[in-house]
C-alpha cells in the first residue's frame, strides 16, 4: 500500500522556508514563502504553521533565516540577536515545549560555533536547522511503526484535533501511527473530533486523511461518548504539546473531555509524541502554561457571529490530561507505560 | 429583582401561532406566522420552533389549526383527517416525547368530545391548546423554584443547548432553574456551551440569559472538563427530550459527555424537565429511538464548508445519559432521586 507522503507543511529550501498555509485548507491549498524571522513568528502565531513538533522546525527555521539576515553584524551583536530572536520566536506560542526546545537546540548549537567565522557559523546553522527538519520525518515513522503494533486488525481509531503530516514535517505522531497501522491493514478506520474552536480535525485531519485514502468519519466534539457507547470506537491517539515529567499531557482543548471519556467506557487512550515533546523540567501538568488566545475564534466561525453581544469569552487553546488517563505514550523509541515517572526517566537518558 | 419574562417563542392568537424563528436568532429577531398544520410540521422538522416542551405544544397547536382546517369535513372525515395529521406531526421530530405526548393528549381530547356538533369540538379543541400553553409556563415556574433551592449561593451553573424560555412556551426548565435562582440571588453565573452542530447554546443561549442580564459565558463543548478541573463550575443542568422510566435520559447530543465529565470531577448534574418528558412506556435508554439528521448541519457553518470532501458523516441529534450519572431530575413536583424507578413511578401518578 503505497502512501502519500508528499504532505510538506515546512521545507527549508535555501533562503527560504516553504509552508503550507493552514488557515485556509481545505478549501484552499496555497504555499506561502518565509524569507525573515519576523515573518515566521507571524506564521507560527496566526497558526499559518501549527502543530507542536512543526511549530518546532518552524522556530528552528526563524533562527536559521535570523542568522542569514545578521550575516554583517559583528559577533557581539550576532549573538544578541539571535538570543533576542529565540525569546521572540519562543513567545508566540507559550505551550508546545517543541518550539522553546527546537530554538534553544539550534541556539545552542550557534553559540558553540562562536569561535567561527560568522559566515561559517550561518552556514552551519542553516544546516543544522536543515537536519533537525529532516529527522522529525524518521522520529515520526518510528512513532508510526510502534504505534501500528498496538493497534487492533479493523479497528476504529478516534482522534482530536490534528497530529497529522500538517502538524509535522510529515506523516505525522498520531496519524503516523494510522499511516503506518493502515499500511499493513486497510480496514483501519479513522473518527475525527471536528475540535473547536479553529475546527482543526474538520479542517485539516479529514483533508490529509482523504489525501491517503484513508476513511475518515468527522464527528463534533460532543458526539465520543455516544459513539463509545454504541461501540464503534477501539481506541483514542491523540497528539501532545507538552508531556510532564509524570506524564500530564498538555494537549489542544477537549482532549481532556476525550481522555475522561473514553476511561469511563475503559476504552484505551494512547498519546503520540516525539521526546522533544516530554519536558522534564516540569513535574506535573499544574505547572504547563496554557496559552489563551483571542474571544474571535470562539465567537465567531467562517466570518460570522454564532452568539448573542454581550457574552464573556475565555478561550484557552489546551488542557491537561492526568497521567492516569493515559494508556501508553507512543514515542520514537518505544511505548512509555505507567508508572510514567520512571518510563519517562528511562527514555530521555 | 424584575426579570424578562416576555419571550414567547409559541403563541397560538385566534386562528394563527405565532413563533420566534430560532434558525436566525441571534442576528435576528423575527416572528413568523403559521396558520396551517403542514407548515407547523415544517416549523418543527426545521427547528424554528425547537426544544421538547416547546414542539410539544407546537404539537398540539398543529392539531387544533388542523381542527380549524377540517371544520366543514364530515365527522368520519374530521376524525381520520385528524388522526393522520397527528401522526404526521409526530414523525417530524422522533426522539422528544412530548410531541406525541402533547398531540395524543389533544387529539385524545378532541375524541372525546366526538358526539358534540364539529364547530364545537374544534373550538373546545382550539382552547383547550390554548390551556395545554398557558399551563406549560406555571410549570417551569415550579420547576425552576424547586431547582433554585438547590442552586448554591453564587454558584456557577454550566448548561448545555437551550432548555429556556425559547425551549418552551416561556421561562424555561434548566434555566428557568437559572432563572429562579437568579431572581434569589443576583451573583448566579452561567456557562453555556455552544453545542455542535446546530450551535443552540451559542445562538440561543446567550441571547436569552444576555435579554434577562444574566451573566454568560460561552465556551466551546470541548472545554467543560478545564473549567471543572479548575474549579470554576459549581453544579450543571440540562433539559431532557425523554426520560425513560428508569431515568435514562436522553437530551441534545453532547449531554452524555458532559454528565462523564461532571461525575469524573463529582459536580452535581441535574435534569430539569416537565413529568410530561417522561415516558414510562419505555424501560431504559436503550429504547429511545435517535433522530439522525443531515449532514449538513455538521459539514457546513455560515454557509461554508469546514471540512473535506469525501469525508464520512453520521449526525444523531441527541444521546442517552444513564440514570447513574444524573443527580436528580428536577420536575414540576419536585426534585427525582435515585431510585429513579421508584422515584419517577410516584411522582407520574
Amino acid at each position: 500500500m503505497a502512501l502519500n507522503s508528499t504532505i510538506k507543511p515546512i521545507e527549508l529550501i535555501g533562503t527560504k522556508v516553504i509552508l503550507i498555509d493552514q488557515t485556509i485548507l481545505p478549501n484552499e491549498y496555497k504555499k506561502v514563502e518565509i524569507t525573515n524571522y519576523k515573518d515566521m513568528a507571524k506564521a507560527i502565531k496566526e497558526m499559518i504553521v501549527r502543530g507542536a513538533p512543526a511549530i518546532g522546525i518552524a522556530g528552528a527555521h526563524g533562527i536559521a533565516l535570523a542568522a542569514m539576515e545578521f550575516i554583517n553584524y559583528d559577533k557581539n551583536q550576532f549573538f544578541q540577536s539571535l538570543r533576542q530572536t529565540a525569546d521572540y520566536l519562543i513567545s508566540q506560542r507559550p505551550t508546545a515545549v517543541n518550539l522553546a526546545w527546537a530554538v534553544e537546540q539550534l541556539y545552542e548549537y550557534a553559540l558553540k560555533l562562536k569561535d567561527l567565522p560568522i559566515k561559517e557559523i550561518v552556514a552551519n546553522v542553516v544546516s543544522q536547522s536543515k537536519k533537525m527538519e529532516l529527522e522529525d520525518i524518521k522520529i515520526n515513522k518510528k512513532i508510526g511503526d510502534f504505534g501500528a503494533e498496538i493497534v487492533p486488525k479493523g479497528a476504529t481509531i478516534l482522534t482530536h484535533c490534528n497530529a497529522g503530516a500538517l502538524a509535522t514535517v510529515g506523516y505525522g505522531t498520531a496519524l503516523g501511527v494510522v499511516r503506518s497501522a493502515f499500511a499493513k491493514d486497510q480496514t483501519i478506520k479513522v473518527f475525527a473530533d471536528e475540535t473547536r474552536p479553529r475546527l482543526q480535525g474538520a479542517k485539516l485531519t479529514t483533508w490529509e486523511l482523504i489525501q491517503d485514502n484513508i476513511p475518515v468519519t468527522l464527528i463534533t466534539d460532543g458526539m465520543s461518548g455516544y459513539f463509545m457507547q454504541k461501540g464503534m470506537i477501539d481506541m483514542v491517539i491523540v497528539g501532545a504539546d507538552r508531556i510532564a515529567a509524570n506524564g500530564d499531557t498538555a494537549n489542544k482543548i477537549g482532549t481532556y473531555n476525550l481522555a475522561i471519556v473514553a476511561k469511563f467506557h475503559k476504552i484505551p487512550f494512547y498519546v503520540a509524541a516525539p521526546l522533544s515533546t516530554i519536558d522534564i523540567n516540569i513535574a506535573s501538568g499544574e505547572e504547563i502554561l496554557i496559552e489563551e488566545r483571542e474571544q474571535n475564534e470562539v465567537t465567531y466561525i467562517n466570518g460570522k457571529a454564532i452568539c448573542a453581544k454581550g457574552v464573556n469569552i475565555i478561550n484557552p487553546a489546551f488542557d491537561v490530561t492526568y497521567n492516569n488517563l493515559i494508556t501508553g505514550i507512543i514515542t520514537e523509541k518505544g511505548i512509555l507505560r505507567p508508572n510514567y515517572s520512571i518510563s519517562i526517566k528511562q527514555a530521555k537518558l
